[in-house]
């Protein structure tokens, strides 16, 4: 299935997860109405694709307990995609319910990051998301898919890249229409994201493919640009650097949409997105996590505007 | 004047600045033992050219006032250069009462920055470095240069390539044998150090130049990876990410050596300097400074060693 919103004339195209992969990771409740005003802030910053929950269990992410609320709440912006993340039929019926036309489903390249994730086997999980993406396409929804492990698992190490090729042939012949191959604990550097997309880019198109990275170890801007050599044109951020890793308890998060934009203005991409616009989200937001933005974009606007230096931009 | 010291086969290199660059910008005074456990680790670590200290103002730089006990204190490695920051010949003088065989002068690309920051013009300093230089080559001391706002000022805002590249000259002419061109407000972007390198490269050799950034947008490590492609092989870094940025109150430092070993180590370069014990290093002289350091590697150990998650690597 074809991406359904035209972009425009810029190729590059940023996927905000912060509401969702962002907050998932975040100990402190933020309060629905904070969440609402989060998306819509984003939505008018210039995003065009949003994250924006997930209908799992509310015992497994307390935190978006209120996704069909949120669903609710929002203004939703002609042009904009506002997703979902489901992680079976039940969570789709539930995502169709609140009207959202977008889900993804996030299967593992590595079996034991499954096992523990999900509690199933890899080819469980595809068995599972191939029903769902059915169910999905019957009633009008987009399925993206993620492919978590790919740069590396917390339990078994080094992920072999073939691996991670197949399962994502795998995900798109079910149906998905872009596999987000992530790095979930932030692993990955510049040289491995190269020997990755060696592999990966004549086997799928640009348009098949996003990078999720975490900023971890410093690494998240590196790879993204070491990405774009590759024709790489989607990449998945959180404003203001929201979010965590839940197997590096303390780590840092998502690339940050505003250090990724930052980076992309200076390389003279129109995402269409304000960077301005975004920091203003993610300060709107601070009060209600429990830590400062890790953004480091965020955190040098924050210190100018608490000095009497002159903007140096 | 050649470089004195050999390296191993990877040409690639970088120079410590923590001591120096990073202690300067913090508002904790470090206890002198500390320093020197600092410089002694860092050398162990196989680092080797480390920026010890500074030989300027203790009024200016209170935290640098013990330059000579640090050097006085070190354990000198055979092939290790110590060198350290010295502002004029008085400076100098000191440099060399204490065994010092290698300094640094630093000039500014934005005449606003220079009278605010070493109160004479760019003209006034160069006129006194070559006479510092002078002087050192006489007692057989080698001089490297910084030259400060080289991707932007915070008073004059943007700095034309054209000056950078004539000072750079200026400076060489003078006798220092190597330039470290430097972001002074973390403001540089891959698109900057693309378009300042491609006037810079056939004006000099690799050889001439060091790239030096700090982390305050996030953008050090993918400006580092630019400047590889322009064939730069030294890069000046802060073990921890320590620093700041005296015209950013609050904003991070330089770009930490840790996180950029991260990247060199899995780009296949033998920088021969060992991130583990770098990482020890910093970790050792934090509870010294009044926050935690910003390297977003020191920060993944840190929670790593936390958990009882398996080592991911």
């Amino acid at each position: 299935m074809p991406k359904t919103v035209e972009k425009g004339s810029d190729p590059l195209e940023l996927v905000e997860v912060g509401p969702r992969d962002g907050l998932q990771n975040e100990s402190a409740l933020v309060p629905l109405a904070e969440k609402i005003a989060f998306v819509d802030r984003l939505s008018a910053a210039g995003h065009r694709r949003i994250e924006v929950s997930a209908f799992v269990s509310p015992k497994w992410v307390p935190q978006l307990a209120d996704a069909a609320e949120v669903f609710a709440g929002i203004t939703r912006r002609p042009g904009v995609r506002y997703s979902a993340l489901v992680p079976n039929a039940k969570g789709l019926e539930r995502a169709i319910a609140c009207g959202v036309t977008e889900v993804a489903v996030f299967a593992a390249a590595s079996e034991v990051f499954s096992r523990k994730n999900i509690n199933q086997s890899i080819d469980e999980s595809l068995v599972k998301y191939a029903e769902v993406t059915r169910l999905a396409h019957a009633a009008g929804v987009t399925v993206r898919g993620y492919l978590s492990t790919c740069f590396g698992c917390p339990f078994e190490g080094e992920v072999p890249v073939e691996r991670v090729a197949t399962l994502t042939r795998r995900l798109l012949d079910i149906g998905v229409y872009e596999v987000a191959v992530s790095d979930t604990i932030g692993i990955a550097h510049p040289g491995q994201v190269r020997s990755v997309l060696s592999v990966l880019r004549p086997l799928f198109t640009p348009d098949q493919l996003a990078l999720h990275f975490h900023d971890t170890r410093g690494t998240a801007l590196a790879n993204v640009l070491t990405a774009l050599d590759f024709g790489i044109t989607t990449f998945d951020s959180s404003a203001g650097g929201l979010g965590g890793c839940p197997y590096a308890p303390g780590a840092l998060g998502n690339a940050a949409t505003e250090d990724l934009l930052y980076m992309f203005d200076g390389l003279g991409h129109d995402t269409g997105i304000h960077i301005d616009a975004v920091t203003d989200a993610s300060l709107a937001l601070e009060p209600s996590i429990s830590h400062r933005l890790p953004s480091r974009y965020v955190n040098a606007v924050r210190s100018r505007r608490g000095s009497a230096q002159p903007d140096p931009v």
